[in-house]
């Protein structure tokens, strides 16, 4: 007998609370009682956005609904301004350049974040930039990048700033209109606690006005038909019907728990996972860490899928490895969504038997006692 | 107390044994698990689909793969013939539009099916049409096409054969191959006795060919990156890991029942509905009528929408109603996946104490005992 911990950046686990509304008969969405819960569904997102503008829905993994927000605003051989520091701020690129967008990279360090500068240099230098892409937390490298800051800066000028926040959301603070992001996108197995196979985008005033000009191709991401039928209390296509009613699930959670204490909880998870981290004479992969999830860098001669291996077989814990060029070189523990103390003191004491098991000499013990002063030290409702 | 009958045709009702599968924690799509699970599906879908070709599944409803049977063949200001008999033949047209594609329509008046000899003709005097768009069983009418004639036209030319059947497959003969079907497109939420959210598409040696030299832009829907992936256990995208799990269990349950089975069992529902409501005075909408659902004409002067209304509030026998212009005028009972005799027996006899209940004058049970004579008929294992 073992127990199984998802901690992995997305899938991550689901709250019995939600998994065992996805056992219950399928219910028709051309009803009133799926139009009535579409409807609160519809306004609690835009309290988990932090927002008053329309969130839409599309029955698509992230990168659906990424790929509808350079579908939607743009017209053939406009230019987009990109980050790319990480596996996610790369498929911003790929999408643009499947779609003929000419696509300026400001190139970051993988492991480091963009520098709001750079990115009011390139939109001085280029007013024809029509937006700007990034991601709040880059799940590849786990770093947190500014976007209050660049949501400052873009929002002066006609550029429009588009926000990944699939990891981000739920986990780290983001403020989407506070912060002038005009469309903010996220899926459903991350913070929100679901299974993969819906996501979701915020669409500003400042983005409508882009979306009624865009010529670019699109059918099923159209936001015009998407908000036409929303407000009908429909989707244009069948929803995830069985995912839409988990959502409302993981919502009344969301509610209920509060934002506010929701982002206290993984501040106090991440930070005991670094502090964690740290003791054992680890290092943090990412500069500017955020509290979605934790790269570490493993020692000179460690190979992280060696030990990922053994944490998983061994002791049941799931994290997840680095992507690309980071395979072999860091473990990603994620502490997003619905985790709580002791999955993270349960991860860091697989993560030092497993070193251990692999021949790397950590004092046992050293991490989780780490990790403990921390969530011990702030206060607990 | 009251028990819901879904006979509506998608979703569809979905058995316990698929139903109990979406409960479960969620699992990892990285791990030997999900892949080897993946690689499962992967092969009994070829089963479903009858095609030793490879099945690309989608985490988007069924127009999603539409869709993605557009962008992956053609390139712009190319030409499509597609077939406009309905809501989803419609579809057809639409999305090409949306693409710049050239779509020549093949009126055929609703509740009608499409001769072959038009597709034929039509590609004898115009070689340059690509591909040639129908449904098998056009959801909002009911009607099933020949799919097997047009095949063996559209075969013996270099045009492509895309075929919807997104409400047929699993309930109405489809030989994918031995039809020549190019593209073959399906859901999860009919048949398939899922919740919605997944989509699929076969994808034969000819229809590859096209997609090599195809440029419509494309990112979600790119099957030269699902095709890579697939050959990985893998999809591009983060997969919908609770419905994957489902489809297997689904799948197990269709192979364990066998196609042919399968077949007979909803030719003989089918059959026992349409015998109840010829019984009962009242028309058949389809002149072709498909064994996935059958559409019925409300008599002259009664509402369909209140008979529905009285179906659904006071008996809890869920059915559709008309699409666009046949809303009000039409009901449609589905007899599609998870459905059996008692089903059919509800439904009808739903049908007549609703309809009498609104004041139309019915012998109750006459249609009960028409269906009842064609469900005793037949051989039941």
């Amino acid at each position: 007998m073992k127990k199984t911990y998802l901690l992995t950046p997305g899938p991550t686990q689901i709250p019995p609370e939600v998994l065992s509304t996805q056992a219950r008969p399928i219910i028709h969405h051309r009803t009133k009682e799926y139009m009535d819960l579409f409807d609160e569904v519809n306004e609690d997102l835009k309290y988990l956005f932090q927002t008053k503008n329309i969130v839409l829905s599309f029955a698509a993994s992230g990168t659906g609904a990424m790929e509808s927000s350079v579908v939607n605003i743009f017209s053939p051989d406009e230019k987009a301004l990109f980050v790319r520091g990480g596996k996610f701020g790369e498929r911003w690129g790929e999408i643009c350049e499947a779609y003929g967008i000419q696509s300026i990279p400001i190139d970051v360090e993988w492991g480091d974040v963009v520098n709001p500068e750079v990115i009011d240099k390139h939109l001085q230098k280029d007013p024809e930039i029509k937006a700007v892409y990034t991601s709040h937390c880059e799940t590849s490298t786990g770093v947190l990048t500014d976007i209050q800051a660049i949501g400052e800066i873009v929002s002066k000028t006609p550029t429009l700033l588009v926000v990944d926040a699939v990891s981000a959301l739920g986990a780290c603070e983001l403020r989407t209109d506070d912060w002038s992001v005009d469309l903010c996108v996220s899926g459903s197995q991350k913070g929100m606690m679901l299974p993969p196979g819906l996501s979701f985008v915020s669409v500003s005033e400042k983005a409508w006005k882009a979306v009624e000009t865009s010529t670019l191709p699109k059918y099923y991401w159209d936001y015009r038909s998407a908000k036409k039928m929303l407000d009908k209390s429909q989707t244009p296509f069948t929803p995830s019907v069985s995912l839409i009613v988990g959502l409302k699930a993981a919502l009344k959670l969301i509610k209920e728990e509060g934002m506010e204490m929701i982002l206290k909880r993984h501040e106090r998870l991440a930070e005991a996972t670094r502090s964690a981290v740290k003791s054992l004479g680890l290092k943090l992969f990412s500069k500017v860490p955020a509290n979605a999830v934790t790269a570490i860098v493993m020692p000179e001669g460690v190979d992280a899928e060696k030990v990922r291996g053994v944490m998983d077989k061994k002791f049941g814990i799931k994290v997840a490895g680095g992507q690309e060029k980071l395979k072999g070189k860091i473990i990603r523990i994620a502490h997003l969504g619905y985790v709580e103390t002791f999955d993270i003191l349960a991860s860091i004491s697989a993560l030092e038997m497993s070193l251990s098991n692999v021949g790397y000499p950590v004092e046992l013990g050293k991490g989780v006692r780490a990790a403990q002063e921390v969530l011990c030290r702030e206060e607990v409702e």
